[in-house]
């Protein structure tokens, strides 16, 4: 009897500790992409992990180091960005997971900023070698087309 | 001794549990909306659950379902909106719970997007059939109003 | 056996408590500061508690509660603003800590809404009388200056 409550509130609250390690994993990408901290936005990553943003497919951590360190992502924080991400919605299954939440780019313009982009963000994740770490990430642009709709229907189910 | 730590473990862990339930159901709101999720977000209320958002009042889930199949919503999403609301102070009593955060309407609009509304969201919820529904929900303008500010004010209060 | 089982249980519970204490109070910020709840949002602080936003030190809860009492910060929401922090990132040790986050500053402005400020926020708190509470709190906007980059380095680093 003590031993199954005890596996079970070990069970519960691993998952809590899991949804949080994602949900924290989310939350510092912002930060870190607007610092310009290369190295520990690509280690969000698997090794071998994609980032689809509109126009810019990348497939490694080495691509996403790239990403930050390019002319044009030091040049929109070199101006002022905040690559703001709302709560994410985490569903986890075993060692697999997804996660979706929206974001704002607020750049720096002027004397003041401007709401440059609002987009819709799904990430696929893995728990491997003991931490979790983004398998695959879409970001599409709300615009009103369906391809940012659907990643948010699909996110918030868990798919 | 064994008995009495693992009750309070249970407690402890049921709350933080209860507290995620209702973070996650107000982070579900933004994607849903945005989406187009008409009977997704219908089901965050409880069957009789109501909505206040100026100008349109809720009554039932059917109101909210509604809402979001509306020329008027559609008309948003069809030309690209984010519904983005903040991390949710959630304070829980028994079946019970309060929950306030702030929000921002980004609109898309010519080449880029605008923050069409700020506003503070009051949440009341219960938990019905095993299940946190939200029982009466309260958005308010930030346009300097009071009615706002105490809705701010009640929630972190958790009142 | 069971004991070692239910001490890492109480252990690991604890760390989720004390981060989401923490992640709570940066979340009640914004609402308190937009309600003008002086009192309530100087409780965030430790006594002796710093506040040093740009141009405008705090050294106490009193220099906090005067900030929020201010002709400046009242006329802000008594036109109408939005003080929006994201996600906080979390870490703790023992009774000290460090949070992160982003936030934007969105001001009623005509018929509208416009973004005044982008900023990084780095926290230090401790627990004081077994509450969390900021005893160095440090924004800055993010205009592309090394200073706001650095602390959202720090923050994500938990330094």
């Amino acid at each position: 009897m003590t031993d199954e409550r005890l596996a079970e509130l070990e069970r519960r609250l691993q998952r809590v500790e899991d949804e949080r390690a994602i949900e924290r994993l989310i939350a510092s990408y912002g930060p870190l992409v607007d610092a310009g901290e290369a190295d520990s936005a690509a280690q969000l990553w698997a090794a071998d992990g994609t980032y689809d943003v509109e126009g810019w497919p990348m497939r490694s951590r080495e691509d996403v180091a790239a990403m930050v360190r390019s002319d044009e992502h030091q040049g929109l924080i070199g101006r002022g960005a905040c690559h703001f991400l709302g709560p994410a919605v985490v569903t986890v299954d075993g060692d697999d997971a997804v996660a979706v939440c929206e974001s704002v780019l607020v750049i720096h313009r002027g004397e003041g900023f401007t709401v440059w982009r609002a987009g819709a963000n799904h990430f696929r994740l893995r728990r491997i070698d003991g931490r979790w770490q983004i398998v695959a990430r879409i970001t599409r642009t709300l615009d009103g087309k369906a391809e940012a709709r659907e990643l948010l229907s699909a996110g918030v189910a868990g798919r």
